[in-house]
Order: C-alpha cells, then structure tokens, then sequence
C-alpha cells in the first residue's frame, strides 16, 4: 500500500543529518524548472557560488557539486590525487575513515595516522610523520567529525602542512554555516560540505572550494581521474565562464541552496555562529543536570554534535527508537567503534533551536523513567 | 544583485532536459525532512524501488543513485568493470561518447563500435566484433541516443550479446517512462536512467536497476571499484534489507520521484507511451509542413527528441536563443559531430503536451519570419 505524503510524520531531526529543511527553502524548491545552460539559470549560479565563496570566506572557485557530502569528499580525492601520489592523512572517527577508503581506492600512496576518537587529533604526529616524507602532495583532516563529536583546531595542521608545501584538503560537512572556517587564513585547498546539515537545505548537494593551485594540480595531471562524474576540471568548465555543458544540474536543489545562503547571510555568519554553540552550551548544561557523560572537553567540543554516553543498564537504541516512535524526535546513534557505546545529539542549521533542546531533554527524561531508569 | 524567485521565468522545456516537472511533484518535495533510517522513509525507499522496477518491467534490485543520469552511468562502469576487464561499446552518438569516455577511465580494456551518428547502430558491427573476442565481460547500448534523437532497437542486441555469454548494460536516460522497455525479456544486466526526462521529476536521481548476476559479479571483484560514493554494492546494501548508511540520501528528491512515478502509473504505461508517440508525431508533421528535413526515419526516431537540420543560411543559436528570450521556450542545440548543425526538440515527460508543440511551431514561424527566412 502507498503512503500518502499527508501521513509521513513531522520529525524533530536531532541526529546527524538530515537536519530540518527552512520552509523557504522548500518553498523555492517548488519553482518550475529552468534549462542548465538557461541564462536565467547562469545568474542563480553565478548567486550560490557567490555565496558559497562568502560562506568559506575565500576568493577561491566555488561550486555546489550534484552529489551529498561524500561526493565532494570523491571529487577531492579522485581529482586531486593520481595513483601513487603521496597522501598524509589525520584520521580519528568513522568519517576520517571513509576518507581513507577513498584515498585508497584511487590508487594513491596514503600514510595513514590514526588518533584516539573522540579527542583532538594531536598536531605534533602530523609534523613527525611529515619530517619523515620528502613529496608529499596532500594533507587531510576533518574540521568537525560528526561520529566523535570532535571539533579539530585547523590553524596548526595547516600551518605545518604549508611549511612542507603540501596541499591541504578539509571535511567541513559538519561545520560549515555553524562554526567559523576561514579557507584563505588557513590556505585550504580543497574543502567541501554538504546541503543538509548547518545550511538548511536538503541533501544532494555539497558546495566546495577549489584553490588556485588545486586546480592547476588537476589541470596538469598525467592521468585522467577515474570519475569523470566528479572530476572537478569538467565541473569548474560549467561553473566557470566557459559554461560547458557536463551534466544536468539538480535545478530544484539549487534552487534550494540559493535560498538557504541567503537566509545564512540574513542571520549574519557571527549570530549564527553564536546561536549553535548556545544551544549547544544548552543541550550540554541540561545533560549535565541529568547525570550524563558527554565525549569531550573545551574547545574541542562540536557545537554541531553533542556525544552522550550512553550510560550502564540502558538500552541506547530503544531509547533513540522510543524517542522518535513517541516523541517524533530522531536522535543520532553510534558510528563505528562508537556503535552501541554513544548517542549523537545534533544540532545543526534549522534544527538549532532552544526550544528543540527542551523538548529533547524533557522527551529523553520521560523515556529514562519509562525504562525505570534512576535519574 | 540577488535576484527573487518571483522573477525567475516560467519556461516551456522542449529541449534535451530538464523538461518540465508536475506541479505535483514540486509539491511533494515541499514535505520536511525525514532521517536517512528513519522506518517512515524506509517505506518510501521500498515504494521508489518497488515503482522503478515496475517501469522497468523488470524483478531485479532497484534503486535510485544520488546523482544525475551521468552519475547512473559511472555506477555502471566502475562498479561492473575492473581494469583490464574488456568491454565492447556499440558507439553512436555523444552519449556514447561519454559511455567509452567512463569505460576508459575505470582502465577497462575497451573495444569501441564506431558507427554513423543519426542511424540506429547496425547489429551486424557487434555479432562480427564478438567472434574475435572470447573473453568479452560486458556489452553497452543507448537505447534512446539524446544527441541524435535515435531509438536503438535492443532485441538483436541482446541476443547477440547472450549468446556470446556477456553482460548487457543500456543507457534508458532518454526513454525510461516514455518509451517500453523491457529489461527482463531483453536480459538487460544493468539499466539507468534519470529523474529528469520522461518520469516528469527534476534532474538529481538516477533510477537503476541491477541484475543478480550483475551483482554477483560485482560481489567476486578482485579490487575494490574506485568510486566508492558510486559502488553499487554499497547502495543496494542501504536499499536492501540490510539498510547500512551509505550517505545522506537526498531526502526531498525522493519524495518527488515517489511522487513523480505514482503519477505515471496513474496515466499507464500504454497511455503514456501512446502520448510521447502522439504528439512526436504532430511535431514531425508540423515541421515537415514547414519544409524542415529531420534526421531519421522510421522505427528509429526516437519519440523524446527530434532533431531538426537547420536550414542553410539560417542561424541556428540565434533561432533558439530568440525563442528562449521571446517566447519562453527552449530547444536544444546540436552536440559533438552535430553542434550547429541541428536543432533537437525535446517532448519528455511532462514536457510532452500538444498544446507546447502547437506553440513551438507557431513560435519558430514567428522568429524565422522575422528573420526573412522564407517558408
């Protein structure tokens, strides 16, 4: 039997992602469609690369890449490195490690150095192993690891990664839009993201940032790059002034994101800022309150994701699937070696809302006593 | 200057696609969000799969990719090819083109077919090249060839290519929702095609459908494919049973391609079939009054899109772009061997109303007349 769309529920997405969409957002998704080389069509994205340029505050290419989060960590990998190119990579969470896949995947000669989750990784591993290689070509780290919780200070792993000449390569799906990332100052690269979490759109697009000497490193390759989907020379050719047909841009999508970066830049970069580490700072408190452990400490803490662990003698995933059965409340479960041991509480772009936090905390007191669980 | 949705034009879509999309899908896609796991959207998944392999007439998995038609088509290649892995392409046209472009990329072995843009591919060029091969894993066909606006009959093909004991894989972006196609008679491996053209929904998806033996072959790889974000045995382990997050899937794409399918079997397949034919016809006709000479004939023209040779001193962008500024409406320019030197009108999906033709023909009498072109 189908579903009619009137009796799919209203969720308050508390998880990693998806989070709520703005009804604006949606809104402009309703437009008829537009021709991917229609004139019109070239103003809106000559509009969202503006904007996601401002978003990473860089003068770098901007595109929105006709894919999720992890097409643009593809796009990065598959374009920036040929096989047997040298990769240095700082892994420490379950999204590190799908970079690391990648990596592996396209052939590349990856130095894998694997932290402990849940803490910031420590610089001084990259500078040593970094000391030990004469030619390599890329460095990458994660800004926000949304299985961990963990938000990675950049300025040291950059500053490093420079002094070696490598290029740098940033996972910012979690963080952008809800936590200050500067690509110029920092010298990123190669960063990409996703529509879904701190932007306020669905998913299926993920806007990146491509450097100068990026793109020169692509364009001077010896090899052609195995995804020709993903190959950011071909996506720069339409985004660029050349406007070369490659595929069919997700036109509603687009749509989408144009309104969710103007509605960022409405609220302004620094109160948007401010009002995900409140609610965090909420979230956190009210945790505390009731007796939970949280994964991490000061700075390190993701505004985005708060980890709570989960405590002995209760069952996480009843208490997640209890949450959203009776509460309409989806929270995040664990990823990888945290499967089972902690919940993800996220609270990212629309779904930063104080009042989600209440409704969260007081719904997961209600479940605890249910269970008879001793606050 | 940002410009406002509101001032965005409402186009008439009768070029390559996007074509238009049902106002009822756009509606759907307005619904909030809903998580990746969520059981509520599980249900939607089991429905899209469900809908997809009854459009394709087939009991094999399906699935919808996150990505366009191309990102259908790279799933393909780098998940059925490994490097050396030889693969004969039956070449005609652009599409075609981008098809032995992917297959060279993944570092297949591959045999190209070259045969005269325009006409359907002689199936004789196939059984000839298979005798020299004993070792071939995978034959590829387009069945709607968008360059060209040929229909490729695919029965020889797939006889030929079964009775060589190969794998058969067909591009359906063009036909699939307009045109029958039945993969289960015509042993087809692996099919994909996009939201964007005949299923009325915008561009985003790729609806495809995998055979167990594709799968199986999939599964006894020796290397790991190289594109992960594309590794069909990772997204049919999330469509699956098994439901394991893959990525973030794009949540209101979703809702408008379950919707846009819905609507489709509302119509029926014959209705909707009977409709493309319908008013193809009309618009050959129309043209043909006209005195304008259309490429293909017969059986092989492909209902979706006609392509029109544009007359000797007669400024084919110039056509089109007047048509664009004055009317609204857009057609599609010529691609590869063919920039230039055609126009192609696209009738897919929702695209596909004989009020649009009657408004083209009398649009394109309007803008030639203007030009001083005598008709």
């Amino acid at each position: 039997m189908l579903k009619n769309d009137s009796e799919l529920p209203p969720r308050i997405l508390l998880g990693p992602g998806p989070s709520m969409a703005n009804a604006r957002v949606l809104d402009a998704m309703s437009h008829s469609m537009l021709g991917y080389l229609d004139p019109d069509f070239m103003v809106v994205l000559d509009e969202i690369s503006d904007l996601i340029a401002r978003l990473y505050k860089t003068k770098n290419l901007a595109m929105a890449i006709p894919g999720t989060g992890s097409a643009g960590m593809e796009a990065g990998f598959s374009s920036l490195l040929e096989p047997g190119d040298k990769v240095v990579m700082c892994l420490y969470g379950h999204f590190c490690e799908r970079m690391f896949e990648m990596a592996t995947r396209v052939g590349a000669n990856v130095v894998p150095i694997r932290a402990q989750w849940g803490e910031p990784f420590p610089e001084e591993l990259l500078e040593n192993e970094l000391k030990n290689h004469a030619d390599v070509k890329l460095v990458t780290a994660i800004h926000g690891e949304t299985s961990t919780g963990i938000c990675q200070p950049l300025e040291n792993i950059s500053s490093i990664t420079k002094e070696h000449g490598a290029m740098l390569m940033v996972d910012a799906v979690t963080t952008l839009g809800g936590t200050d990332l500067d690509v110029d100052k920092l010298s990123i690269d190669y960063a990409y993201s996703a529509s879904q979490k701190c932007l306020g759109a669905p998913p299926g697009l993920s806007p990146v940032v491509v450097s100068d000497e990026a793109m020169a490193t692509i364009l001077s390759r010896k090899t052609k790059p195995y995804s020709w989907y993903l190959d950011l020379s071909l996506l720069a050719n339409y985004w660029n002034e050349r406007r070369i047909y490659h595929h069919t841009t997700p036109v509603s999508m687009m749509f989408g994101i144009r309104e969710a970066l103007n509605i960022i830049f409405e609220e302004g970069l620094e109160n948007r800022f401010a009002r995900h580490e409140k609610n965090a700072e909420i979230l956190r408190s009210g945790l505390k309150s009731m007796q939970f452990d949280l994964l991490g400490s000061g700075k390190s803490r993701l505004n985005q994701i708060t980890p709570v662990i989960i405590p002995p003698g209760v069952d996480g995933n009843e208490v997640a699937d209890q949450l959203l059965r009776e509460f309409n409340i989806e929270i995040g479960k664990g990823l990888g070696d945290f499967a089972g041991k902690i919940w993800r509480i996220g609270l990212m772009g629309e779904s930063s809302q104080t009042e989600y936090v209440f409704a969260f905390l007081s719904a997961l007191e209600s479940v605890l006593i249910h269970q008879e669980f001793p606050l």
